[in-house]
């Protein structure tokens, strides 16, 4: 590990970390399981699906019908992004209702931030 | 095809699609790809390796000793990157100088604003 001697991750304030200053390695893992989660085109339609209802639930008997692919799939990609922490869930009888954790959201969104300019010495 | 009726893609102004409202198919698995090429940590920390230096370019020669892994397969994660759009490079000489690319990083970031409330019935 005398290779990994990073910079201490970067903290702004009380939006962690960003990208302005090299991340740990272990921010870097613990931010790449959420990035993962959200590489999969069926799991980022689902999200904006619950996203895009703000203050409310999401039946998952609403989610399915919007898909091919079958119940099972989708409720698994729904697991997937519930233990990346970016999705939360309740059963009530029948079905299960969905909702979106905005600040992990925005924590994931923060991180890519780049604040940086272009390069003087790119244009060749 | 039939049950991928989902609303159009939501473009927010100048900003592009957010969260807030559903995301197309077509835009969706083009969004996965840049967030897959985020969901590795090597990648990630090269990432935040160069996008620390706002306004300068980085020489692969100081990305590699920071990691344990192979040049070789420092060149691929910065290869992968680069093919999500994230950075850009020239070789001049030798080396292989990389930049960020502010604005891909931004559409990332801007696309998980979430802008939602936090359920109202999700406390029970």
């Amino acid at each position: 590990m005398s290779k990994q001697e990073l910079p201490v991750v970067a903290t702004t304030g009380c939006c962690g970390p960003t990208l302005t200053t090299p991340l740990s390695a272990d921010t870097a893992a613990e931010l790449a399981a959420a990035f993962k989660a959200l590489s999969d085109p069926v799991r980022l339609r689902l999200l904006s699906l619950i996203a895009s209802r703000p203050g409310e639930e999401v039946c998952v008997c609403e989610l399915t019908p919007q898909f091919e692919q079958s119940q099972p799939t989708i409720s698994h990609h729904l697991k997937v992004l519930r233990e990346a922490g970016l999705i939360d869930c309740e059963r009530r009888g029948t079905w299960v209702y969905y909702w979106v954790i905005p600040e992990a959201l925005q924590r994931l969104s923060t991180v890519l931030i780049p604040g940086v300019a272009a390069p003087a010495g790119a244009s060749a």
